[in-house]
C-alpha cells in the first residue's frame, strides 16, 4: 500500500492521510466513512485524517486501511474524495516525527569517498523537524554554505513503540519504507566535530513521496538505490551494500532509547556524492532520487 | 518570575503552567481567570494551562502572568487552586520541545580536562525528548553503559521564533533560565565520532527545577554553577567561562537554522566531570545541580 500525507491546493487545507491507487489519492478517512455508512465495513471508530494520529497507532489503522482498499470498487463512482495525483500537493508523510535518526558511514564505498573508517558500531546523528519538506518541495540553500550535497537514502519508518528489540523481531516494529535526501551542508558540517550543524537547516531534507507499506518491499536489504542531479547519474548502489543492515539498526537504536511510531530512521547514503567530486548543488539545480520498489522524488534547489 | 509546569498527584492529572508564589505554585489559568471574573483584569481570551500552548506564544502569556501576579492579593483567600510545592509533582517546563540543542565543550576548563581543542566555532549536537526528565525524577541509568556521567549546564528556553538574528537582539528571544543536567553515557558516546548514542538515552535528563524568566536574572553570563554528587562538590565555574556566550549562541545558531518558542539550549558544562577522575555514576546516586539565581535540582541515579 502506498500511503500518502497530502493536502488539496484550497485554503485552509490540512494535511491527510491518502492512499495511492493509480493515478488517484483516495481519502482514507472519507473512503472508511462511507464503507461503514454503506454497512460494507463495521468498525467502533472511524480511521483519522490526521497523519500523525494515523501513525501513532500505526498498525490499527493500517490493518483497517487494508479493508478499505479490498472495498474500494463499492465506493460511489465517482468517489468526491479522490483526487488526481496531480492536482493535489503531496506533504511529507510523517510531518512532525518525534526523532529523525540519521545514520552515518554506512556503505562501505562511501565511507571510503569520505575518508573515513568502517565503524564498529552504527554512527548516529540526526535532524530536527524544521529540516522536513515534502517530494514536491524546494530544497532551500542556506546562504550560510557553499558546499550543499546531496545524499539519497532508504528511509525506515516506525510503525509500533521498539525498545531493546532483537533482529529477528525488528520487522514487526516498521511501518514501512521511502527515500530521503539526507541534505548536507558539508562547509557547516565539517567545522566542528559533530555534524548536526550542516544537517539540519530550515526546509531542506525532502522525504517521500510516499509510505511503502513493509509487505509491499519484499526485501528491503535488495534494493536498487541511485541519485542524479540535472539528469546525470551521481549515486548508484545497492541497499545490500549496507554495512548495518536494518534489522540491525532496529536492535541497536532500540537498546539505547525507545523507538516511537513515525520516527524515522535514514539508513545511510552510497558513494556518488558532490562532496567527493568537489561539485556541490547551486541555485536551480534539480535532484532526482530513486529506490527500487518505493519510486522517485525530484526537488529544485533554492537559494534562501 | 518562576515558571513551573506542574502536575497533581489525583488521578488523571494533567501537565499545567503554575507560577510559584514562595511555598506555593499558583495555578495562572485559574487565577487569571478568577480576575477576569472579578473584573480586575480585562482580557480577550484566556491563558492557557498547557504547557506547550503557553510556550508557544510565551510573550503574549507571560505579560498576562505578570499581571496576575500584580493582582494575586486579590485572589479568594484561600485560593482553591494554590498548591503547597511539596503536594504537587514539578515537571520538566517544556516537555515537549521541538528542539533540545546541546553545546559540546563550551568552558575552557572541560575542553582540556576531555582533551579536546578550544573550538573555533560553537559544537552542536542534540538529545531527543524521550531523554526528558522533571527535576524530581530519577536519572535513568541504561543497562548498556558503565559510565553515566553527569553534566551540570545553564539551559536557556527560546520565547519568540528565531531566524538570523544579531547578538544585540539575542535576549528578546529569550523566555528565560533553567538547570539541565546534560548526561553522558561515556562509553556509548565515544564508541562513535557522533556523540548521540551516548546522549539521549530514554528518562535521563533532567531539566527543571523552573524557569526564571529572563529579567529576573541580571547576567546570564556570570553565574557561579555547581554540581554534587552524594554532597561532594564536583562542578565548581561561572558562565563568565563560557567560550561562546548566550548571545553568541542564539546569533550563532539561528543563521544555521530557526529557533522557535520553547526550544531548549544547554550551553555546555564545566570542568569536574566524573570522566575526568574515571568515577561515573552508580545506582542509588544522588545528583545535585546548583546555578546561581535559578535554584537546585537533585535526582537520584536508578538502574534501568
Amino acid at each position: 500500500m502506498k500511503l500518502v500525507t497530502y493536502q488539496l491546493t484550497t485554503p485552509f487545507a490540512e494535511n491527510r492521510i491518502g492512499v495511492v491507487k493509480g493515478d488517484n489519492i483516495i481519502d482514507l478517512h472519507e473512503a472508511h466513512s462511507t464503507l461503514v455508512k454503506l454497512g460494507k465495513l463495521y468498525h467502533p471508530f472511524l480511521l483519522p485524517y490526521s497523519p500523525m494520529e494515523f501513525y501513532t497507532n500505526f498498525q490499527q489503522h493500517v490493518a483497517i486501511a487494508e479493508e478499505v482498499l479490498e472495498h474500494v470498487s463499492v465506493l460511489p463512482n465517482p468517489f468526491p474524495y479522490s483526487f488526481l495525483l496531480d492536482e493535489v500537493r503531496l506533504e511529507t508523510p510523517v510531518p512532525k516525527p518525534s526523532k529523525i535518526i540519521c545514520i552515518g558511514t554506512n556503505y562501505a564505498d562511501h565511507v571510503k569517498e569520505m575518508g573515513s573508517k568502517i565503524p564498529d558500531y552504527p554512527v548516529l546523528f540526526s535532524k530536527f523537524t524544521n529540516a522536513l519538506i515534502g517530494p514536491e518541495d524546494a530544497i532551500h540553500k542556506n546562504v550560510q554554505t557553499e558546499k550543499l550535497d546531496y545524499e539519497v537514502e532508504l528511509a525506515v519508518i516506525i510503525g509500533k513503540e521498539a525498545k531493546n528489540i532483537s533482529k529477528d523481531q525488528a520487522f514487526d516494529y516498521i511501518a514501512g519504507y521511502t527515500i530521503a535526501n539526507d541534505t548536507s551542508a558539508r562547509d557547516l558540517q565539517k567545522r566542528t566535530p559533530q555534524w548536526l550543524q550542516g544537517k539540519t537547516q530550515d526546509h531542506s531534507t525532502p522525504i517521500g513521496p510516499w509510505l511503502i507499506t513493509k509487505d509491499d518491499i519484499e526485501d528491503p536489504g535488495n534494493l536498487n538505490i541511485q541519485s542524479y542531479v540535472n539528469g546525470e547519474l551521481r549515486q548508484s548502489s545497492n541497499t545490500k551494500q549496507l554495512i548495518f543492515d536494518i534489522p540491525h539498526l532496529i536492535h541497536f537504536i532500540s537498546h539505547l532509547f525507545t523507538l516511537e511510531p513515525g520516527d524515522i530512521i535514514l539508513t545511510g547514503t552510497p558513494d556518488g556524492v558532490g562532496m567527493a567530486r568537489n561539485e556541490f548543488l547551486q541555485d536551480g539545480d534539480e535532484v532526482t532520487l530513486e529506490i527500487e520498489g518505493i519510486g522517485k522524488m525530484t526537488n529544485k534547489v533554492q537559494e534562501e
